[in-house]
């Protein structure tokens, strides 16, 4: 079988291939029948020439181009949408039903038509105007977006599709995509529909490329390369943090998701009054995805007592009593597995599970600590163990629980359930602001799970959760606002402004900062 | 004479000084009587510490007690103000009329008072709220704020006063500062009212904290902890580049305004039909407080021919004709040969100037050099000459002018001048774009000097211009983000929410986005 070619310039081409591979289907072990090429830099160069000629055409682009491209790609993804979910099943063990097809597709085609909306309104762009002084900005395409997309989420992450696509093209860059190497064919089939949809719409055909997978020193020297504009990445932290030095090295905007454990704190209140509920939760979290997704919960933190005891006990049994999700790949389960251990060396007690179970599947895991052993390290029992496994930290006091908050790194969420009797107030108000300031979105009586794409949403948190705490990576329209920079008109002729910036509102309905007044007004002059 | 105190944790007290130093009066070498301390890593513990409790401190304040505070301290420096000049000049050489008190002084008032209107507004923290999900996020404080001032403006930019330090007050942070070496006194002075101010307030003492001076590896050290939320600074690309690292490091968010050329292209048309005034324009900007402006236009790019040589020369009669000025510091001075030597080891032919004349004083120099040169090595043409001296390239024609753009490194500013009379459009239609992605502000017409204080300018731009370009230095309420950290709250009780995020619209006047539209609105239901 031939190898399968790559998206490039506005062509499906063979690729100037340094290697091969083929993915593997996670729940038979079985390579697939594809063999997909290993780009070299060659392929790297022509990607950056097409990317960069295509962002100078896109600035001629108008909203309502980009917007049906985003809108036509969603449409184009639904009618192919068994034979995704099919084959997106057979590179990841995601089933089909619900996740793939009733969940993680109407995400990806909800995000692209929240992009082309976002698009249409036009206001992500914040145009700003000074009357008096004719001083005028907005927020304007950064150049071209590599975009990584992760294991974990082969629509709504994907590169050639997911939230950091719909983002950058919303705000008129064109995106390389670097595949996830888990999951090539699903990624092909989409880059596919994007590829006919740009045509359909008169982009310019280099808007949307795709490549399967690169050396990881080609991957830095693209990520370094001054044709590019930003970089988006969802992955591990280790291969975030070699992304991030490169692009730190050269000002490169680099926006990187790279672990979190979403803590949960359970204040003895809430435990008294309904522990067995919010242990059901947990456990229900836990296992969401086989435990595989960013905001999973991967620390909670109990206080000591019968009630804790019971807690835990009860989510031992709901763990042992489902069965666990084939994990996406063999390095996902080898990963799990080391990272258990590394909790255990760090002071953890298995409570349950610990071992594997068959080809890619690991026992529901359920590890415990008390407060001073995390206190004596914290670090390695903060190890993201990404998977079916979690932590509780089981703490002695509110002194304790107070010095664990402020030992936690940075994490995307975190959440507190408190009585609702108002018995935990004084302790929320004392715990509540610490944990805070360490993670992007904080929930009440709540697990993490489930992130609605939603214009108040932040996906998003501290180092080392991402790489810089102001940005989210879901909800439109701010997820657009990564991949922009800001650019200023001083005393431009109006003919040469932006249409966002000249006196008549382009639409009637953008909204505009206008001598700081937020208006959909014409300006009068 | 005792060592000067540093103030630290609220005291003005004795420094733990690693070493010591006095300041310089640039116009006649002499050594400045008072004594700094350098401070040891003791006294940055003493700092960290206490800027972290008064972060915790701070988010109980009122937007009237930090705007009040913004408010009494630009008051207070107008009480001072011919003292602070004064003291300014001397450790400066800028006049104290109209520079320092006429220009400077009111810009950094103005600024202060502007911030303060930013907080009694509340509109910056974008306060965004999804009703129906009842998902609210904010932009809120990221903690303390390490702010190194830069030695051009001891008051606007001044690390306890200027432009970073309001910005990041204003956004609920407390501040270090790291004075610049070369004005000590004016600092201290400014750190006083700042402290006087506060303890009006009732702000807590620690929400200004002052440092005179560091060992570099510990400047480094400061910038990586933990305790800090982020940093700010405007300086050499050198000492940046340091600062950068560190960091990112520990991804750390840094704002950093590192360097700039200015690039000034003058079209055909324009050369044509007002050259001569242009010319004019040019040397005025290029030799306003020494050239030592972050926006002094160190690059012209004018098309080969008569009008280009006449422009060239009505240029160097400009600067032969007007009193170099002293400039801010020996460093300064050493600097600037140094880098004209380099431009000239490049390529660049002195037109005039190009030597020293007394202490702390250059000719003013203008070099130039062709577009072959230019582009046979872009990057050492583009060597910053801190201070009074310009480069001028003349281009061949269209396509050498467009090769000489897509080479210019990220830059603040870029202006274009172009005919009245349309001779010009269809050359600014190829360049204008082209320079545009590579700068923060393009202008027309307009030299690049003097930066408005006002909501839509852009003081940014791409790397190594600053470190990242979606951000700007100078504006409100937009200076502001870069001192936060978006906080998004999920399902958050509603007594638990800030009040920006509370179904009551707090103050009646505050901007929101609610379920997607802008409004003063309270939210009913």
């Amino acid at each position: 079988m031939s190898l399968q070619p790559v998206l490039l310039a506005g062509q499906w081409r063979p690729a100037s291939a340094a290697g091969t591979f083929r993915a593997e289907n996670p729940a038979t072990g079985e390579t697939l029948p594809d063999e997909f090429p290993v780009s070299s830099w060659s392929d790297c160069e022509l990607a950056l020439d097409a990317a960069a000629a295509a962002a100078t055409e896109l600035r001629a682009a108008l909203p309502k181009q980009i917007a049906g491209f985003l809108t036509r790609f969603a449409g184009r993804i639904e009618a192919r949408s068994a034979e995704l979910a099919a084959i997106a099943c057979l590179e990841t063990a995601l089933p089909q039903k619900p996740r793939l097809i009733e969940v993680e597709l109407p995400r990806t085609t909800g995000q692209l038509r929240q992009a082309a909306a976002a698009v249409l309104d036009g206001s992500w762009a914040v145009p700003t105007i000074d009357t008096k002084l004719n001083i005028r900005s907005l927020l304007a395409p950064v150049g071209p977006v590599l975009v990584f997309g992760p294991n974990n989420f082969p629509f709504a992450y994907n590169g050639v599709a997911g939230g950091d696509f719909a983002a950058a093209i919303a705000a008129g860059n064109p995106v390389i995509a670097k595949a996830h190497p888990c999951h090539p064919k699903t990624t092909q089939r989409l880059a596919e529909e994007a590829s006919f949809a740009l045509g359909e719409c008169g982009l310019p055909a280099a808007t949307v490329q795709m490549l399967y997978h690169l050396a990881p020193a080609d991957g830095l020297r693209f990520v370094a390369d001054l044709r590019l504009g930003a970089v988006g990445f969802t992955g591990s932290r280790a291969a975030g943090l070699q992304i991030k030095a490169a692009a730190d090295a050269v000002g490169r905007p680099v926006y990187l998701e790279m672990s979190s454990l979403n803590p949960v704190v359970i204040l003895p209140g809430a435990l008294a009054e309904r522990g067995g509920a919010i242990a059901g939760e947990l456990a229900g979290s836990c296992l969401a995805a086989g435990g595989q997704m960013c905001v999973s919960p991967g620390l909670t933190m109990l206080f000591a007592g019968e009630a804790a005891e019971q807690f835990i006990q009860t989510v031992k049994v709901k763990l042992e009593s489902t069965p666990p999700a084939t994990l996406l790949s063999s390095g996902v389960a080898a990963n799990l597995a080391a990272s258990v251990k590394k909790l255990q060396a760090a002071g953890a007690e298995l409570v349950t599970g610990g071992f594997g179970v068959g080809r890619n599947c690991f026992a529901n895991t359920l590890l415990r600590a008390n407060g001073e052993q995390f206190l004596a390290d914290p670090n390695p029992l903060q190890t993201e163990a990404f998977g079916n496994a979690t932590l509780i930290v089981v703490v002695r006091d509110a002194d304790e629980a107070q010095a664990v908050v402020c030992r936690l790194e940075g994490h995307l969420t975190g959440s507190v359930y408190s009585s609702m009797s108002g018995a935990d107030d004084a302790l929320y108000a004392r715990l509540a602001p610490l944990l805070r300031g360490r993670v992007g979105r904080l929930l009440n009586d709540k697990m993490p799970t489930g992130v609605a794409v939603t214009a108040a949403m932040n996906h998003g948190g501290p180092f080392p959760a991402t790489g810089h705490p102001g940005f989210t990576a879901v909800g439109f329209p701010a997820a657009l606002r990564r991949f922009t920079m800001l650019q200023c008109y001083d005393n431009v002729r109006s003919a040469r402004l932006p249409v966002a910036l000249q006196n008549r509102n382009p639409n009637g309905s953008l909204w505009r900062l206008v001598d700081g007044q937020w208006t959909q007004a014409d300006i009068t002059g």
